[in-house]
């Protein structure tokens, strides 16, 4: 769990769902060609929990989602990309209703079983009637493939997003299989993205929910791309049981760690694949800071140096340019003594007591080349401390920004 | 006050320092070949106050001039460019020490006289052995004029920062000059660059303090390049009393508010000539936050707003994607009611209770391409308010950060 992935998925590969989920994307105008809308959907109802964006300015869909999962049960997740319907005042939950509701009679299902999740450009109305009169074909299009649903929520991003991963009990094999979407407003205070997880394991609603929280917590929470937090960023886990295997339990520690620790390598392949897809980014950067005052400090380091658009286009230059790690370390809010700060790269000190080590750079200048670097900070201060993805700054997340709409 | 300067100041322009003060600027071979060392000296002792970076990985120079600064007289600045001598452990103290004393002996005064401030690169051992023996033909250079020593604290700047006052009281004539220098690394968390302001004026200590913490308050403290406060950030202002107007006082209340209208004007054109002037900008952003709960929330809204990398390259490419606004306004922490949201450009509203306008959009498409842009928010709640300024994000920022070293 703590390499960096950094290799590109098989764009034609095939992903099996877990038993008993099927899901589909096809074509519903918003966007002009690719595919823009996506269905997961359950055989019967699973248990189901969410994690949302923090974001004050949130999307209808997440609002209403929020409040259906007060009961833990649902059977679809409807997905569009192209508009986020968020800023769209109260005709955006109309709308949002609407698409639940043709996805729910194309089913021949409950509404109230219905979630869903918009992506795309804020403040615009999403035109539900497109969305509606595509759910028949959506649902016909149904298949136990997740491909075909990871490219339709797609925005800017690059590649499709999945990632997948079997635990064999000894009364069956459990399986996990996680689709997301995410390149640009990336941060962690929330979901940070669209993901949704998938697993035909049997869990009560409060360990499914405990276990997502503690997945999303040490992944999508850590990673940061430009600091914004998106007005839409939703997280979905449903088990629907189909496995046939024994239900998780939480008097049964070892099977449920088990289950934990694969949920979270889903989550964790899914948040780094998002930060490589980082818009105009050629590399992933783990931020490891560790002897902070506390947990929280330690974050507040990692986030100030995540975010810092000095640290970023450093390392997009290639360039050893450690000062801005210290500088963005020292304004984090963080307790920080200058004089105990050291500053590691590949493994490899540069900065030993708050002083560069010279005769170490030429060793690391060559890392800072590959597309996985791994930068430490020790603040020599306690035990706290906080691991975190981001990617570098280059001239490519300006262009594709500064001309979105267009 | 409001206005937003956006004509380039005439480079062969001289600028005449108040009564009592000379300046200069050489080169001592910190850079190759442009000036990089640059002195302000009074005629005698003046009062002086000083604000500095709340980054706690601050430069040596910022430790000693707040120590020096307990006692309220200094009679010199001293302020290299090209390093920063931050992060440069036990070394930096004893090397801002003998810059100091080398300028202190050149001038044939006392070393706690002399305040300092370096820029540049951070990490790098300050060479202190060039600037003690530039020092002598530094204090030789000394003259009536603040340019020389305007552009010799330069560094990314594209120009030279100066702004000037007068104030006709019935006594006589008192002055203002300011100087700045400051392209990235801006972040309102104290001074966030370099400025000298240097005046005739007599103030007591007391006042002197308070009077500039108030005038950097609502300039300095307001703009914001990149979100990254520098370890260096030094504002000092100094008041020699050669003017010979009778002393300001408190007790001659609109005597001490013409004096502190007339510095905040100063700082108010130097901090906006940073971010018009910074790295890679073509448009400077003010951002005025109404109808907040408190001051405190519509800062947090501002300064969300005013570092969101989506906003900044929006603004750059010129489109009106308010969503970004609503988005970074929503995330920011400060109570927001989508529902209430207004924003408006150049006085049109473009966003009514949370929802688009779209029959305005025309009208604020042409401003977007002017060089200053006033963009508002209104969050209907209260009664707190805050002003600031901030700059597109371009591909030249990301070119010159990234290869700052090179």
């Amino acid at each position: 769990m703590t390499t960096i992935e950094t290799d590109a998925p098989v764009e034609d590969a095939v992903l099996v769902l877990p038993r008993g989920f099927r899901a589909a994307g096809v074509h519903c105008g918003l966007k002009r060609r690719r595919p823009d809308l996506a269905l997961f959907a359950s055989d019967g109802p699973a248990a189901a929990a969410g994690m949302f964006t923090q974001n004050a300015t949130r999307a209808a869909c997440v609002t209403l989602c929020e409040r259906k999962l007060v009961s833990p049960l649902a059977q679809a997740v409807v997905v569009n990309s192209g508009n986020a319907n968020a800023c769209t005042g109260p005709d955006g939950f109309t709308t949002a209703q609407a698409v639940t509701q043709g996805v729910a009679d194309a089913l021949g299902i409950d509404e109230s079983l219905v979630l869903s999740a918009s992506t795309g450009v804020i403040g615009r109305p999403l035109p539900a009637v497109r969305l509606v009169a595509a759910a028949p074909a959506l649902v016909a299009a149904l298949g136990d493939d997740a491909m075909p649903a990871a490219r339709a929520i797609m925005t800017t991003d690059a590649f499709p997003k999945t990632a997948s991963a079997q635990i064999d009990y000894e009364d069956g094999t459990v399986s996990i299989v996680g689709v997301a979407k995410g390149a640009g407003m990336i941060h962690p205070d929330m979901a940070t993205m669209i993901a949704v997880l998938l697993t035909d394991a049997a869990l009560p609603p409060e360990l499914l929910r405990s276990t997502l929280r503690g997945a999303v917590g040490s992944t999508f929470n850590c990673i940061s791309t430009d600091g914004d937090t998106s007005t839409n960023d939703s997280v979905f886990l449903l088990a629907n049981g189909a496995s046939g295997c024994a239900r998780l339990d939480d008097v049964d520690e070892p099977r449920c760690s088990r289950f934990a620790r694969a949920l979270t390598s889903v989550a964790e392949r899914l948040a780094l694949d998002i930060v490589r897809d980082g818009e105009g980014a050629e590399h992933v950067i783990q931020v490891t800071v560790r002897g902070a005052r506390t947990d929280g400090d330690a974050r507040k380091v990692a986030n100030a140096v995540m975010t810092s658009p000095l640290v970023k286009t450093a390392f997009h230059g290639c360039e050893l340019n450690w000062g801005r790690v210290s500088a963005a370390a020292g304004r984090s809010g963080a307790e920080v003594d200058p004089d105990r700060l050291s500053i590691a790269i590949g493994g490899v000190e540069i900065v030993r007591n708050g002083v560069g080590v010279p005769e170490h750079y030429p060793l690391v200048e060559p890392m800072l080349r590959e597309s996985a670097v791994r930068l430490a900070i020790g603040l020599g201060l306690g035990n706290g401390d906080h691991r975190g993805w981001t990617n570098d700054l280059g001239t490519a997340y300006v262009r594709l920004n500064s001309g979105y709409l267009t």
